[in-house]
């Protein structure tokens, strides 16, 4: 891919305007049932209105785009869990192993698997589809984690993986591993918000004191390294990963294909943030999942001005909470679809003629 | 039934201790994930595993038990709705146009709907039960809304329906519709936890200052009229409601058959406190789906210890907000079921021989 592909799949995003939010609600207030009465799933409906119209057709297809890569900052020490994790974790996910290969079971989701760069070999891992712009990012706290060409083609395949599926899924949802992420994405985060690197890294998978403090200054030296005023792409070049450039090109190829695009945590969320950044449209198709312990990540809901569906204190990636989400998108678009109005139904509305307040 | 079957019921229900919470805990923390990094899907997990054993079996045959009752307190005006709006929902739920009819199509539930004290007769309604034990409850603002008789009446006809359906079913919801129930709710809450009435009375179904502050007025009026040590029958009598009774009888039958009970808003957890009172075990198989807008919901969640797994701002009832839940509980049984554990897949754990904190 070049540059004019990237071009193009950022001017393919289109505002998500398939109905009107003020006659979704309106639409909703002539449901049999009192007015706003079913909260913030009322919201996900008019969201939901707004990429697939009113009603929203059913939206069970729904699938788990899980891109794996290492890390090479990971050889710090910033993890709990040495890199050789991320190829261990492929194999368990192709064996059925791994939480999310429990929840997208439960929630009857699909689960696409994708080494975007595992530092191994993995080829001959049945289910696993094989994408490997390179083995493992460079150490971002000594060097450019990626090269300008090795991010556009992460897009790139992120791109293509969800646009050879577009036409067999109704709702995308993102997933990732990679040992080390949350540092990539802790410097991602501060890079493009500006938010101070201290106050927004975490425990990630959950690490000592002297790791954490590692952790911060790794975060903090490689925010630094960027110029103030480094676009997106250079920052995701700098200091990202390649599952997280992999998802930046999910992103955009499900908004491109109109299809709504569930977050899970601080990873996937700093993906989406890529995107929104390179195009402004995409924030349109974004459903905010969960809430997760990392604060990058909350800093990272805020600044999207999304709400969370779920508050489970998850910290585990691989789509988890995307996955938990599911079903309440199908809920909601199920309420618009399925739903009598008042009239419709001859039943009395609010403060119809009935009981006058009686004071006795 | 009399009140040797009542005692017979109560008496049936059973600890939870299909499984030993610490041990699930440590079969949790094998898994292949960060320990804790599921969250509160964990406790979750925990809690299933005591009612049905580690791991439980796959909990996809879910139901909702819809009660619906009229109130005499609603000739009163103390809902926005006139009490005919029971009777025309009822329809309207057995037509499938319902916001529960909708969700639990969403999340494959199924859905039983059952007349235990509509103010209609409603016997020519194809897919609603006909249990009514009378048409609606007296005015609990003048009398006892029920006589003792009445109320253990509702209570067995609850029990019934779903011991009726105890093999058929893994998972069981509450839900209910009845204008006018917020108000009993509040003053059973008010007489059940001796909470100051005037901090329980919420909007209900969303009503006019006037009619919020002769709800206030004629809660606490109940309430007084009730000795200070009035026992849970006896409030459920003088200030409760048939759907409540029934959804008492639901819980003490899903319990002593050893199933999960999802509870919904406030009128079922009210219900749930009273099973509770009348039997402490009964709180084991208890999960909270919601935390719902009404004060008296919070009230009574935190008197059961209980944590809503949604923050939804539902306040609509029918169940919507357990049905909501359900998929949430196969996927906390399905992380105990399918989850490789490490030493089983091969995987290094957390601090395993790896990188060290490295300081360059």
């Amino acid at each position: 891919m070049d540059e004019a592909r990237l071009t193009a799949l950022v001017h393919g995003v289109l505002p998500a305007n398939a109905a009107d939010p003020a006659r979704v609600r309106a639409h909703l207030d002539r449901l049999t049932k009192p007015p706003g009465s079913l909260g913030r799933v009322e919201d996900l409906a008019v969201r939901l209105a707004r990429v697939y119209g009113d009603p929203p057709p059913p939206l069970r297809r729904r699938e788990i785009f899980l891109l794996a890569a290492d890390h090479g900052v990971a050889a710090r020490g910033v993890s709990a869990y040495p890199s050789a994790v991320t190829a261990q974790m492929c194999h368990n996910l192709a064996a059925g192993g791994a939480a999310i290969n429990a929840i997208t079971s439960a929630v009857d989701a699909r689960l696409t698997i994708m080494d975007i760069g595992v530092d191994a070999d993995l080829r001959e891992v049945g289910g696993v589809l094989h994408a490997k712009v390179r083995r493992g990012t460079r150490d971002l706290s000594r060097e450019a984690a990626m090269t300008a060409t090795e991010v556009v083609r992460a897009i790139e395949i992120g791109a293509r993986s969800v646009e050879a599926r577009i036409e067999h899924l109704d709702v995308v949802g993102l997933g990732e591993i990679g040992i080390g992420n949350t540092t990539s994405a802790s410097a991602l985060t501060a890079a493009l918000t500006g938010h101070p690197p201290e106050a927004l890294v975490g425990p990630g998978t959950g690490i000592s004191d002297a790791r954490l403090a590692l952790k911060r200054r790794i975060v903090s030296e490689a925010v630094r390294r960027l110029p103030p005023d480094a676009d997106p792409l250079a920052a995701l070049a700098q200091v990202g990963g390649l599952e997280i450039a992999g998802l930046v090109g999910v992103v955009l190829g499900a908004a491109r294909g109109r299809r709504a695009i569930v977050l899970d945590g601080f990873i996937a969320t700093v993906a989406a943030m890529v995107a929104v950044l390179l195009c402004p449209h995409v924030r349109d198709y974004l459903i905010a999942a969960h809430r997760s312990t990392e604060p990058g990540h909350r800093i990272l809901l805020e600044r999207l001005d999304l709400t969370p569906l779920l508050e489970l204190d998850l910290r585990l990636g691989e789509g988890t909470g995307a996955a938990l989400a599911f079903p309440l998108l199908e809920a909601a678009a199920a309420v618009l679809r399925e739903m009598a109005t008042f009239d419709g139904a001859g039943i009395s509305g609010p403060d119809a003629p009935g009981p006058e307040v009686s004071v006795r």
